[in-house]
């Protein structure tokens, strides 16, 4: 692990300002360029109502190839009508003057309250300056431009050998609510959570989206904070390729690594997501184990993970385990109640749909914890999966009853 | 429209008695008895976790007879391994003992905390006494003993004629949290909500399972509090045929009325327990028109109704529709946003997936209201649904983290 977030890569440099979207005065606009022109993939949510940013990213995308993305927080820009593409490609051709870069090179993401026009003038006016002061330091006011409720910045980057060779990836994320990612890759012919990811590998294109991928839906795909999937989640990678590594081809010792750092990366930006989740109180990892099929388990985890009763028990340290036998009943999963084994942290308390009988106070003494592990064992097959939540808590009820106000 | 509740149809007597099973020493145990032997049917949770009452109840009902159902509160006895089937088979032996009727002729149900050992002593000290009580005035204290968090009792009669003859249709139900249910009527080969329907009619044993399907698909199931389905949710139907009507047979006027007042009771108790919901400060109807399949029609209604970040804006009298949208694109359903229109009571705020501009004093009364309707018109089609559902409350969230404690 290296400093550096999304500029920790050679050839990256990052900004970010307070444009005057925000009431708050905070950061509200952010800026990553690489240099040359990048190998690129990007994967987008699967809601089908999606903002101009995602259904243009998907268009931009088809190349494989992006030199920049330029980030609002404080509007989504999504269900703003045919001006809301015309604000979004705007914002593309704006920071792509300023940079000196072709507009199909600029990728954009978009996040807050959705169905406000996007004042892109404010955006227009501030590219400039955001241009000028660009540099390698910037990733972290970059990482605090995309910011919306959440209180953190989220950033992380590691440094590994490819074949002798050192190559790095950086990363910067943000989310906090609105908060059950599913984003899929886009078919190359044809939250908001936003993570934006940058390397200096020399990789395959094909390789690049294939690591993508695999990395997110093993960690922000797994994750649910409100159960509400996002009309702007994406998570963009950027390779500059300036590492001068062999070039990194799939099904190779080198692509396994640099997959390894990719999915540790994203774990890492999904886990602090869920800890600054609106409200939260509880980091909760939701184990599933022997699911009859890998689908089944990424199921079960995800509905247990969403169960409000089950995170209002988190919330309140109640070991109320009978929620989460439910939970995993109604999950849309093969699950058969006379093989279900419960724990909670490592107490066994349901065997074969059968409880095994255990002290309140040990029980009391696990959900008191700030992070708990809950495993369900469904005792059908050999396929696991963990889910990442959080608890309900009434802090986020009254965060979001008035997100807007 | 007539009083009585459940006792209301010719030939029922029930009561409701506290038996200790709630440290509240509210009333926890109810009776509702047919003086002769009733043609019978019930819909059940589609769980996969399923409380041994459910199971037994479906058992049970492969005869299309039952002549009592007797119901706890205060535990839902479920995942109480052997025992619980155990437990459940005594509560109805020893109803039946004391009526002097069959044992297969007594249906169960529990509700309250799953993973307790039902407190089966109590039950069976309590029954002489509740059966030695029994009355047509009895109808008040049983729809008492299967509350849970619920604050008021719900019940509900209604008369009309079939071919001149009075026939009467009575019932009543619980719930206010782990409410959202998908009930079906179990093959006969083979919340928690409850809600128990009586009936004097006289009508064909199939007629009474469609009618029972209808009324429910067309009311619980489209009500949802907090999106957990519950493991012991049922919905049964009596009728003791003591009304002389011309037999109530499929396909004919006299069939349609008594699905239509069936119906309407279901309807007007499905809104009883989302007004009595926990912590509920709102009570929501969405309507979903124009949808291309009734399936889609109803699941964007629900998915809409369950959306976590909806229901906290409806909390805040906060008329945040972006959320609608995004909770509309994530519903397994087709939509076309360019096709969406969406109305916060009579206010048009989104047509084909551009924003119309209101002034924000009107959408704010609008969502200041106790009753809110929103309307979601996918454009597509021709089906509809409406789906009912309540705010999310921070009450919500403290009687839920602390419902054992």
């Amino acid at each position: 692990m290296i400093e550096g977030g999304v500029t920790a890569p050679l050839g990256f440099k990052a900004n970010g300002a307070a444009c005057g979207i925000k009431r708050s005065k905070k950061r509200d606009l952010s800026l990553i360029v690489s240099e040359r022109r990048c190998d690129a993939a990007g994967v987008f949510t699967t809601n089908k109502v999606q903002a101009p940013c995602v259904i243009i990213n998907k268009e931009r995308l088809k190349d494989q190839k992006a030199q920049a993305i330029i980030a609002n927080s404080g509007n989504a820009n999504c269900m703003t009508g045919k001006s809301g593409f015309k604000n979004s490609e705007l914002m593309a051709r704006t920071a792509a003057r300023s940079l000196k870069i072709k507009a199909d090179d600029v990728l954009t993401a978009s996040t807050g309250v959705i169905g406000k026009p996007l004042p892109i003038k404010k955006i227009m006016a501030a590219l400039p300056a955001l241009v000028k002061g660009l540099s390698r330091k910037g990733h972290e006011p970059a990482a605090h431009g995309i910011l919306t409720t959440d209180r953190v910045i989220k950033e992380t980057a590691a440094e590994f050998h490819v074949a002798g060779k050192k190559v790095r990836i950086g990363a910067m994320a943000k989310g906090a609510g609105m908060i059950h990612p599913q984003m899929e890759l886009p078919p190359l012919k044809h939250a908001t959570m936003l993570c934006f990811i940058t390397t200096d590998a020399v990789i395959a294109s094909t390789a690049l989206r294939d690591a993508l991928k695999q990395a997110v839906d093993k960690t922000f795909n797994l994750m649910t904070i409100d159960g509400d999937m996002s009309t702007n989640d994406m998570a963009l990678i950027l390779a500059s390729g300036l590492a001068q590594n062999k070039r990194i081809v799939e099904k190779t010792k080198e692509f396994r690594a640099f997959c390894g750092v990719l999915e540790a990366l994203c774990l890492a930006l999904a886990k602090e997501m869920v800890k600054d989740a609106e409200g939260a109180t509880k980091f909760v990892e939701i184990l599933v184990r022997r699911a009859e099929t890998r689908e089944d388990a990424r199921r079960v985890a995800r509905t247990v993970a969403g169960s409000n009763l089950v995170k209002c028990a988190l919330f309140g340290s109640d070991p109320n385990w009978g929620r989460i036998a439910a939970a995993v009943g109604y999950a849309p999963a093969r699950v058969d109640p006379w093989k279900l084994h419960l724990y909670l942290g490592k107490e066994l308390v349901l065997r074969n749909g059968g409880r095994v009988k255990k002290k309140a106070v040990i029980l009391n003494r696990i959900f008191a914890h700030k992070n708990i592990k809950i495993t369900v064992d469904l005792g059908l097959g050999r396929y696991g999966a963990t889910a990442y939540t959080c608890d309900l808590s009434t802090n986020y009820v009254r965060i979001n009853s008035a997100y807007r106000t």
